[in-house]
């Protein structure tokens, strides 16, 4: 908020600044874009977004709105990269535009927005980070249990499942409920590092959830030594969230 | 969602079933509550809500809805237990009214929910959770930075401040970022502990993020060697949101 800086007044026909809002989509469904979200996107000259979480909030772009997609599926080779994301976003508010830069989830967690920040504020351009709902929390209720729990889980832990060679696994030794975000190709891996690096109990609960919070979401409840097995018939498992713990076996997992 | 049970289709004058959602009313500004929220509270017949986060959401209620309030302010003696508002829900929705729980923040996130899910099933009172914008990742964007960076913070793990003795800080040892929510009183000892049972360094840094998202909003950025004397002179802390790690300086502290 403080990193807004008040409007410059309007003054002898030079164009108004630009300025960008970082903000988050939620989790997909439209129904969990933020009030300001929804104000935030209806006002905006140009709108740069990302695949998850997205699509559904355009609806609430004006007609005459820039949409300028960024996603970047799994790594694929025709992705942007984040500078030159970054570039896009000064370039649009240099020209003197609202840009939203929509992203799903929430900005505070693996967004990247830390790079936009920098570039933008290198720039002088004003931004202001707006959250949203996380995928992180929201998709266990999705799927019927909190992951806090007075007896069960008295702490959670967020993390990407998206480069494990570069995740310190041990690091998690000792904590009840840990969430993994990006999860869907690796979670055979993850598991085993959970079990071998981390100390957890081989019979440790997990719950994975496909598109949570769309139509077609599904649910598993499996445990750490066989999640890679009981998945090994689900296919394509991205995107999905997946929390190991006690508490993952509270839910009615349907 | 697949917790709802699907409406009892209207028979013979039979009065309709209750149902009962809990809902996050996001970090307090009505800004962050989501569209459904917003619908939710406008259609239901009785809302029991808490202190913190839910006072603006309020004016999205009908004229003629039931208010009750059932905050648990700093566990006061005054204040219900936590089975006297199961109960409420409970024979709200049995009178066959429409209620929303509406909890500040987040339901997934030390919103004590699971005690509520279990009143309302044993009653065979069907229910929906409705994930809502967590203050333990608004905070953050509040006070100018994400919870996770590329390279400094690749984790991040949410625990309550408000029991000290019951929980187990050695278990955060090597871990980037913690979010300690309901840290007001203890900063002091929950700094300590961090130090001296899970090993962290005493330079870590640490920002508190004091009425997030509102007009009185605060920050201050610290490390744990000197959080407690730094603010000492703050006065009230609470509410308050204490990040630590090393993506707690990367923020435009203000």
């Amino acid at each position: 908020m403080s990193a807004v800086a008040s409007d410059t007044a309007g003054t002898s026909g030079a164009p108004a600044a630009g300025r960008c809002f970082l903000v988050g989509a939620g989790p997909g469904p439209a129904d969990y874009l933020t009030m300001r979200a929804v104000k935030l996107i209806g006002e905006a000259d140009a709108i740069v977004y990302d695949d998850l979480g997205c699509e559904d909030a355009l609806s609430y772009a004006r007609p005459n709105a820039e949409l300028v997609y960024v996603g970047k599926r799994g790594g694929k080779a025709e992705s942007l990269k984040q500078p030159q994301i970054d570039q896009i976003l000064v370039d649009l508010c240099t020209q003197g535009k609202q840009v939203v830069r929509l992203k799903g989830g929430c900005p505070s967690v693996f967004s990247r927005v830390a790079s936009e920040m920098t570039a933008l504020s290198v720039a002088a351009i004003p931004y202001e980070l707006v959250p949203g709902v996380s995928s992180a929390l929201a998709a266990p209720l999705f799927a019927g249990f909190p992951l806090t729990h007075v007896s069960l889980s008295t702490s959670f832990t967020v993390v990407s499942g998206h480069d494990i060679a570069g995740t310190d696994w041990a690091s998690f030794r000792g904590l009840p409920t840990l969430v993994v975000l990006m999860a869907g190709r690796n979670l055979g891996q993850i598991a085993r590092r959970l079990v071998e690096d981390a100390g957890w109990a081989p019979d440790t609960p997990v719950a994975v959830v496909r598109s949570a919070g769309l139509p077609d979401q599904r649910t598993w409840l499996t445990c750490l030594a066989t999640a890679e097995s009981d998945l090994a018939e689900a296919g394509q498992l991205s995107p999905c969230i997946v929390v190991v713990g006690k508490v993952a076996a509270t839910g009615s997992i349907a």
